[in-house]
């Protein structure tokens, strides 16, 4: 191998006992203290790699090298460093000390790249303490919100002060930060968070897309009852509508779908929720998602239809909200193909697969082509303690990130 | 009519005052301030209608009027003052202060009765504020069950405390109060809290039986995921497992239960509850009741038919808890004649029904025949400020109360 496995393992582990929780468990949430803890650590090892870092207003840490052409595009690499309330170890540190541990080989090696490489450690990739995340990418590419700086966590503190207690400035003037054109590439190295490479007992995966979820609210309303008094002939119970489409929906995507097609009632609220009354109203949500448009459009209307003739059957109204529509983006081909090719002179035979959660990569796609690399993880457990990856199937990704990397930064 | 419709109403729209919230909202937890007024006054009434009052150590207010033949067995009346936390105005007061008019009207007309007649206003019978009710009326008979005066609201204040609080001191060893052979019929009128007797545009109601639930709370157990990386034929979904049982054994009862069956799955608790997890863990509750058992007990075996087959399906683990079964209590035979009886005189033709709730009755059952009269009541409302039924039913009701109370009073 060309990286050093050995720094790379003794940098995640050392990291994760920054937020530790329970033996195996991180909890860094976004800005917070031990965020910053984690970054300042990560800042000394990206110097160590010989990259020069900042730490931008937005939270962001960017070491960067510069290449002997300064007027190609760059070469950039990273995920992020920050965690889930009760989250894993791996969930994005993989893929950002991977980043640095690419560079830091480079170093040893006295290679001095022809490209500009940057390493990012986006910051708040995973949004639940703001209730919405990727914020560090979206504010580098330009796509940051209304408002997104007087978002309150739990505690009723702005992203703003909790950026300021960290120990940045915000200011949203200087989003956007990258231009289409700046970057060649964005590489990204991340759990996989399924189970499709383990199932195939392949250790890293080749991404092909990120397929964008289609996120609905679904509100059903009947009428409530006495669980003991109104017989069933008069009820319009709204929770045996929602069963009735939740079951429907998912015979529909498992024969309707692609093998790609995933759906998911994930969240489901009743009321009033008591044993002995009739649920009144019930909302859930429904996460669909394919990197096959087409497919799913017509699962989608399909959907629809079961929604309202169960409404019709029970008696119930209902209502719908579109909470997100997000297209798939594809890894560019180029990159697809240089990975193929580093891959199989690692004799790895690495599958093809596409990335059901979202990444950093996906926001950094609106400005530049990229790559994804997943690693496998064991029983695709992620955003919680149990989360797994064998250290030397990240290795392994480790090094056909540095490959790969390389092969792009000396183009 | 030989009641006093007028002072009815008055009372009862009185009584709504103690506790009101909203414009027709009554708040009267078991032992509070507002139930202590409630009763204060209720006792005052009692005691214009010719009734020698007591509140006894448990909270419950008994009312007396000596018949002239001291050896015969009482005629027991009444029903609860006491409310849901959000309730209405008539359950449980319209059948209470329906009793001490039937009393008031006996005074009017200066009739003694035979029997010596009691009216009771049960302490607690909506168990909302200990999460266990028909507390009174379990004293009475000698039902109490162990800690029962140590069980906590959610003030951490216990039973005991609350009922000093109320101005009696509880001693579990006065309980029981009656034994079977005291009392020779115990009826309560109730609004109906369903939705029967309106379909049929029927005024008043005689009960049949009360129809005690089986309760059954169901776990599921699958595997969580990320909602958009677990393909569906590796998904252990145990939502989807939930759904697919509510819908079958709604299905179930409809298509295989008798006229009087009804099941109702009215509580579900769903981890993690996340919009993009797959759900790894539901818990329901199972209500199915019917007044006859053999029918109860061959639904419950296909439901863990269905549970089982499901589970097998889905590749998920169940369990399952027996939370209450109790078996349905009939009313007597010869009170129903009575009623019937005097139902055709006053040319109501009330149509016969079971009670899905359970009632005080319920539990006098147990030390003595009874019977049972229903009010209609709007679209079966009830336990919410919205609940409504009209004076004029709740008169017509209580005229068969009297009519009933009278003719067995002077048997």
């Amino acid at each position: 191998m060309d990286i050093n496995g050995s720094r790379l393992e003794e940098h995640i582990y050392t990291l994760a006992e920054i937020g530790k929780i329970g033996e195996t468990g991180v909890r860094r949430l976004a800005h917070s203290k031990e965020d910053r803890q984690a970054v300042d650590l990560v800042k000394r090892w990206m110097e160590e790699a010989g990259l020069e870092t900042r730490i931008d207003c937005f939270g962001n840490l960017i070491g960067t090298i510069e290449g002997k052409k300064k007027e190609k595009p760059n070469l950039m690499l990273g995920s992020h460093i920050d965690s889930q309330p009760y989250g894993g170890r791996f969930d994005g540190t993989a893929g950002a000390l991977g980043a640095i541990e690419v560079i830091h080989s480079l170093k040893d090696k006295g290679i001095t790249p022809n490209r500009t490489i940057e390493v990012v450690c986006f910051s708040d990739e995973e949004g639940s303490r703001f209730n919405k995340g990727v914020f560090g990418v979206r504010a580098l590419i330009g796509q940051l919100e209304e408002g997104e700086l007087e978002r309150q966590d739990k505690n009723g503190m702005s992203r703003l002060e909790a950026l300021k207690e960290f120990g940045v400035t915000p200011d949203v003037t200087q989003s956007p930060v990258y231009q289409p054109g700046d970057i060649e590439a964005f590489l990204e190295l991340h759990i996989e968070q399924g189970p499709v490479l383990e199932s195939q007992e392949k250790p890293v995966g080749i991404v092909s897309a990120i397929s964008g979820p289609l996120w609905l609210t679904v509100t059903l309303e009947g009428f409530a009852g006495h669980a003991g008094s109104v017989p069933m002939n008069l009820r319009q119970d709204a929770l045996v509508g929602a069963s009735t489409i939740i079951r429907e929906f998912n015979e529909l995507v498992k024969n309707e779908g692609t093998l790609n097609t995933v759906g998911t009632v994930g969240s489901l609220q009743n009321f009033p929720n008591s044993r002995n009354i009739i649920p009144e109203k019930v909302e859930f949500t429904i996460d669909l998602r394919d990197i096959d448009m087409e497919a799913r459009n017509r699962l989608e209307t399909r959907l629809y239809e079961i929604i309202k003739s169960t409404c019709s059957e029970l008696n119930l109204t209902y209502s719908l909200s579109e909470d997100t529509r997000s297209d798939p983006r594809y890894c560019a081909d180029w990159i697809k193909d240089i990975m193929r090719e580093e891959d199989e002179k690692l004799g790895y035979h690495s599958p093809t697969l596409m990335s059901g959660p979202f990444h950093d990569a996906l926001f950094m796609s609106y400005i530049s082509d990229y790559g994804m690399i997943f690693v496998r993880c064991e029983k695709g457990i992620s955003h919680n303690p149990l989360e797994f990856a064998e250290m030397e199937d990240i290795q392994k990704g480790v090094e056909l990130l540095y490959q790969t990397a390389v092969k792009i930064a000396q183009s």
